[in-house]
């Protein structure tokens, strides 16, 4: 299954997880790792996580396990973080704020070069060396420069209008924050993190623990 | 199947998401939804939205579909949300703030009235009208204090440690940021948002969407 348009998503669910438990392992030290040993560490079972690197190649051999460093560098390149991203944030709340601040993400290449609000009050303030610009003119600002990525930190209002002038702009991927399932063109990446959904699901598994026994 | 405790994951998941659209549909006036309508809204088949329904109590009636402020309400409870939690956030660094000061956190029920964290530069702050605390206090306050959910928004050294301190506290759910999987009892009720998986997410689909044709 090399054809890459095939992926599901559970796959793109679990890279992420190989990814920071390979980047783990590589922080103590350990240089190889056999799929039963990464199993316990995991919680995916070794045929699973076979299957799963199999997927993309050979990375494996046979009674020897895994080489940590550069299955990390495979999965890197397989996540597409082997390059740089040109990133927009729009709005720049508190969110925004803490996502632009966070020096992680510039660290594995995402970079934030352009942040966009409509409030008087937070356009011109200058956050981790960027100026917040109006967003009026976001799509002016596309035209000129070549960006990757627009995370969408404004209301659920205002969200689907902003994307529209992202994609317009050329943008290849949307990380959205806002409340409200988006609509992008199939070509358009979308990833949405609905933190109140998280929220919700969290105080159901609380009322449905407390005051009954598990099995 | 009205044991609470076989309501699979998928169903929690979606949960939050039925909330989502009927408080919509509430913002619109509508008061009536045929799970044809509410299928073609949030993108799950009418046999899949009845079922899912159905799993929680009778809702709907035949030929007459659902009442959306009745359903709004029933999900509101099903999922906790008809009452409060007490909450603290252990890390109030930028994305601890974040969360602190979005105000719908608190008009849904959960009062965050505790902040901890172990730098001094932020001990002492006010945010939101809470003034953090020093995590070093953490423990003694959990004793004098009733709280339900703890916010992880530390690094990833530090998190299982302070879960584990919160879970002694009583806490009953754990909502994680930190890029970890965290380890909890049965009975406590554990949300993580991986941030960084999520992005990582985003890129793969990036670079597997770029420069190919989709089918």
């Amino acid at each position: 299954m090399q054809n890459r348009q095939k992926v599901s998503n559970a796959i793109i669910r679990r890279l992420p997880r190989y990814r920071r438990y390979l980047g783990y392992l590589q922080t103590k030290g350990i240089k190889k790792i056999s799929s039963n040993e990464l199993s316990e560490l995991i919680g995916y079972t070794a045929s699973q996580i076979r299957q799963d690197l199999n997927t993309f190649g050979e990375f494996g051999q046979q009674g020897y396990g895994y080489e940590v460093d550069k299955l990390y560098k495979e999965i890197n390149r397989i996540l597409g973080l082997d390059r740089e991203y040109k990133t927009v944030v729009i709005g720049v709340g508190n969110l925004g704020q803490a996502i632009t601040n966070y020096s992680y993400y510039y660290k594995i290449g995402f970079n934030i070069i352009g942040l966009f609000d409509v409030n008087p009050k937070i356009v011109g303030n200058v956050i981790n060396d960027v100026e917040v610009m109006d967003a009026a003119g976001l799509e002016e600002y596309l035209e000129k420069e070549n960006i990757d990525i627009g995370v969408i930190c404004v209301n659920r209002e205002n969200a689907q209008r902003v994307v529209d002038s992202l994609i317009r702009g050329g943008v290849k991927g949307i990380w959205n924050f806002a409340p409200i399932d988006l609509e992008v063109p199939d070509e358009i990446a979308l990833e949405s993190v609905h933190l109140s959904d998280s929220l919700h699901a969290l105080s159901f598994m609380i009322r449905n623990n407390s005051g009954e026994k598990k099995d």
